[in-house]
């Protein structure tokens, strides 16, 4: 339908790229993708591709060059937004952004008065650069994908991680929520593991003083299990490491921190590593830096997954029923 | 800054218009909406709009007239869109569509391949009419405000049903969230009155025969406790009157359902009054007919928060300010 | 260009999709498309339909499903707004809205102020909800093509009438235009039957009490003719069967109702049935349920037609020609 | 609501706009709208028109300058486009486009395969340039203004002629189609007159030696009568002198025309002068330069009814109730 | 990926586009384009383009029929238009305007207030037209580009025209910018030949008399140097004349103008002729009428270069690598 | 009009907007402008803006905090379409974006293929975020206005460049400009300063043995005269400082670099530092960090002149006219 398959990567995830190209056989598009002096990021193909089918990697997180050098998320967003303007212009038969990990997805809704809803914004901005179709995995909302109006494809790093823990075979495990927001997504992963299910509930009280104390307590039985805290991402990794602390407080037994996308803020590392933590599983939709790995931590690829959507994707080939089979 | 304020009702709930027409001062558009033989839906006002900031109000709900004739929330939806294509078509200054309840916003991602997201579609279905704003309460989800690229002011009957249990003063009570998708919600209205949270949670097995197995449990305590099941709207009472029997068999007090939206379809009237459920607290976002009323149901009025809101977006007063006095 | 053809039938009428699914050896796309108990339609497809041609056929109008139960109009117009939503979303390759009967394209003007122009209305919702092209038959006005920025293929049924009258081959007939709304329309008729024509016009005067009266006179000549009244659909049939009467009054002959669209709104049957009408001819782009069929009422196929265009768009064939031959 | 009125005229009317600009006492907008040698249209305001509310006046139609060079339909719409342009630039607060004719009318639907919809084509252009409403007289079909997704006010010379025919007083009248086109319209005149009406029917037959033959024939009685042919606009007159010379050859009376548009296209003048019609009854949409007028010809002046229109559009007053009064 | 090419041609530049049809073996699209006598220009075509590759070539400029009748700039690009939209509506499969001289170029900029920017209103009507593609030649500012948001071939005659002096092989020759604004292509023009750069310099002063002087000066030497003076295009060839004027009085040698675009607006043919140029060379990209022909005029073609990028185009080829070679 | 002016500052030139504020007597919005830890760009304002005329202020540069930590570009540019959104959804009553410094202007053309528009992508993006208006200084190209389809208004900083120098009263001055590009630009510079024009050109040819060599040559004269270089940005000032020693060693006397736009990109300040330049002059519309100010910088402020247009927006006067006087 569309001529054949140009692959075209940012920045961000470079390894990503290399390996889905490496999977499906189809080198990257050779290009110049750079920022001049001040700042303004350019870009420049080296081949053409027009008419071409043309899938754009770039997930939407902050990232490092080889020299450490970081790039903004706003960089990144922005080199995206760039690359698609380029391709649109060189008349490329369609295009579809593979975002692996969808930046200011947690700015979803206006719990508060006069706040932006930036995900909507992103989903905005995306389209009108003038990309054709969307392909990302596990937003933090699923209502995301209604922030589009061209089609999304959103996959799920759910099952390379629940294989994994399978495989592991944990004894008298327990699936943690650490916070209320991760409820039913835990209870998803409980039940593909067959585990029991519990949460780990936050309460704000007002003291007598005035100031504001901040208790947690859990709801479900954790004492001498196992317990695999999941979430869809660890940020700062400061809910994670008081839920940690908290579950060794009820005495729980080893504690496994699970999730698709390791953004690892300033302090993450810092709390990982010094907390009684067994393991953290990850995915490498978003590129991490030397200084952001560390010892026990275990990362899965998600290429071969994106690789052979990528390929049902050009071939018009049914994506739901990869999940079905 | 535009023309004065003009009410327009649509058939949907015209008793709650009539209540924000009187605490506004404002008398309702006179006008004919109405359905020809061929149930095309026409409209036609009888004075013009021209310049003037009109609010709309028609919730997306099932409706009945005085002869107890039923209209179908796509008839309800169809009429709100082609009310906003008159006031537009008439030269009106400022549109805002008031839907105290939004229809389909249960279908709010794709949780399956090859569905809709219908309640998007419904989002850009009140934009492409040429609603400039949008007025609704307590969507299913907050990112269904993300679907709007309009100015939509979500407001919350929270305060209303928190208030009126505050002065029932339940001893000993629970919030239960009635399954894991009421969880951060019931959370939320636990600490509003200072209540422990308990969680019930639906678990679907395979048994041995192949055919399936569902089984429900309670995270947290609630025997003796008297509790209050919290939820956005209650629609067939299929999973609160399940709750119901649950948690009367795990020996709980009484039991009171609490929640905005009394969709009430068929056969809730039947499961709720049959059910030992004790009080059922609703407000009238949606009208009910005679035959949907019951003894233990009370109705609290979202009228005269609506009429504050809708006078302070005709004056550009802060609407966000309302909910920190 | 496109992947294969996908058929996608709405609730609206079954028996069309099923007899165009046979002519063009295609089977339907198997999906679920009902309503829930709050009536809020849903839509899921069995199989994907990505990158397909899809067609998705409903008409707009009033049906019943085999038990008898209704859908208004605005159900099933929002039925096909949703499975263009659900295709969308599955990366159809291209979506072409199949309506054999617009409904509400009689609100194609304002005619008094303060209306709405619905018809325009509908062609944009189609639009927003993702078809790339419409393919109706029999507009009520042929402008309402150019409510639609999209592709429009608008076919007529007027020679499987005219061809139907030709076989029939009456003697000393005449078409007569039942109002002045219908003369260009029944001059057409009359040329390809190459018969007279005639029209009957309705007067409004005041009484000199201030009530109004109304009387009927014709124009052109009827007496001992038998006569063809044709429109574009039969609605109330009041229009229709008040011209039957006033043409019996002029000593008219036999007296045949012609038209495409069998729209026979309550109390439409009752009307022709106890007139003295010889017979009413129509087509199936409504379906009707068996309460609407009468011993008079002959209904002609379009199905032929919609498949070879179908077959014709799919392919990039002229349809233009096919009218031609 | 917003700033104070701002006349804006092209040169396609400026008798009708300097008539408008008197009796509403606001000066035209100083302004150069000109063509440079290369035939660009090029347009410069004096003075700004930042936040005011502009009326740009300008029929799409032909027109000739004082030294009798001619600008074409075309020239002229892009000079309106070019104006409207420039005020949205200039930061204009609201900007309606008032145009009197509305050349292309014609062009609203497929008729015949591969045609243009340019009625609906001029609609967009004139959104896409920035007008944010529409003011016009008696388009050629009513549904056009559903071509518009902005506001559009539809005036009629309707009252404007039917009063100057009453104060004529004209005895054993009868309105007359002149085609069957002009049926609806010239009933409805008949009606506003009380008078008769009547319809010029055109037949087409193939002749048994191939080629075309073509009759006239009248539909109701004319004979002995004095006739007023009606239609929305009057072309090359060809339609029209056709009919005169038939209703001559029927024993007509005296022969009225009467139009709301006298576009006079070559060889219009010739045609009419030529003919055995009394009088030819129009009014000034279009600028009519010095060898388009003639001594049967009347010109009435939609100037008051304009000017009191846009004075209530200004101000927010209704504009259907003045055809009410 | 579309099915094969059709070329549509606009009355504008009938021979380039019969020259194009040649180069690629593929006829012109019968069709009918033609002015009514009301000048509404109409289209209608005799075979369908559906699911075609359409190419419609027409420059936006100043033509001349066979009769040496006029047709504006502002009739072509309304035909331009008008013929969009006729292949939308016949469902093309893909719609490239061919626009070899892009008319209201120089309108490009508000260089003082309350100005229209017509060269981004005219690429905004031909997208809202329906075109998806834009072809041309040599804008008057690359910018120009920008004002489009569908995918822009621009190809230069740069190649043409310095290949034309190459072989020419002018001695002593220096390229001169006959005013400011043609300063960077009259560079790269000397730097492609090899030759060095002039530049005039106009000044204009306030005499004390109020009255302004204007006073040419250049900037480089031109002393017994062959001249090329080089621009995009010749409008009336006013600047033109006056700097192979001013250049004489410096004792300049041979005068030669080279340009893309050959407007050659009233009174250009007469200054150019009466003036001591040696020789005009230019394209096709405009046709020119006889009696803007001349003996010191040379006219290369442009039509090879069109039919190779359209054959590209449709192929999926790169266009940017045909400069490459 | 609207309610009264809003002032919202994001943080790429706080400075500015303070002075903007004082001037106008308008306080600054309170609102939270910051970066989560994981460089998500967070906004919340402490006050609403509904119905007010909000003026979003912020430069699309590279900006500094107080701690020296630096803002990429994209941070900035994100920032803005952070906070429109925000206002936007706030229901401003207006959102004018104020952008002193127009970032990625360059990126203007394609000036090879298979390169981005950035700055008609970023038009798009900031329309796309909500604003409505927009007001920026000195862009790169005049075009660049017609990127945008909302109202610009673009102010100058010339005359507070050309006042400085009329009273500094420099003898023997020259304008140079810079480079090609730069010619017109310098031309209106010396024109208003009353002085000759002097042009650098650089040529690139082909050495010999394969490699390119580069030579500055001046069009016009410059010895011992005092040069002022005039351009709209010094970005790393490497042709900045090109010129200088070009210049000194054709004997030219002082040397001013003049300038709207400091960008002042590394290593643009070693490199001014150490170069013969006798002094720089720029205006404060992007924000200087200390280390990047020096000895022979003077900036001159822009605030008076923005206040000033900010006021007469507000107003719906004339911002032409400011120009006039």
């Amino acid at each position: 339908m569309y001529g054949e398959i140009a692959l075209f990567s940012g920045n961000a995830n470079p390894g990503l790229s290399q390996e889905i190209s490496q999977l499906l056989g189809v080198p990257l598009a050779p290009a110049d993708v750079f920022k001049f002096a001040n700042q303004n990021i350019f870009c420049r193909l080296h081949q053409s591709v027009r008419s071409k089918d043309v899938f754009i990697i770039q997930p939407i997180a902050v990232s490092y060059n080889d020299k450490g050098e970081m790039s903004t998320i706003n960089d990144n967003l922005m080199e995206l937004l760039i690359m698609i303007d380029t391709v649109k212009r060189d008349s490329a038969g369609r295009i579809t952004a593979v975002v692996p990990y969808y930046g200011y997805g947690r700015t979803d809704k206006k719990d508060q008065p006069r706040v932006p809803i930036t995900a909507r914004l992103v989903a905005d901005l995306i389209s009108t650069a003038g990309a054709e179709r969307f392909l990302t995995m596990d937003l933090h909302a699923g209502q995301i994908q209604g922030f589009f109006n061209i089609p999304v494809d959103e996959l799920s790093a759910f099952r390379i991680l629940s294989e994994y823990f399978h495989q592991k075979n944990i004894k008298d495990g327990v699936v943690v929520a650490g916070d209320i927001g991760a409820t039913k997504r835990s209870r998803n992963f409980a039940q593909a593991l067959d585990l029991p299910l519990a949460i780990i509930e936050k309460r704000r009280s007002q003291r007598k003083d005035g100031s504001q104390a901040e208790a947690l307590n859990v709801i479900g039985d954790v004492k001498h299990k196992n317990c695999i805290i999941f979430d869809d991402e660890i940020d700062t990794a400061g809910t994670m490491v008081q839920a940690v602390h908290f579950l060794k407080g009820c005495e729980a037994g080893d504690i496994y921190a699970c999730t698709t996308h390791t953004v690892f803020s300033t302090p993450a590392i810092k709390r990982l590593t010094e907390s009684p933590i067994k393991d953290v599983i990850g995915t490498n939709t978003i590129a991490l830096p030397p200084f952001k790995k560390f010892d026990r931590l275990t990362i899965l690829s998600v290429g071969p997954l994106l690789a052979e959507v990528i390929r049902r994707i050009h071939l018009g080939i049914s994506v739901g029923e990869l999940f079905n089979e």
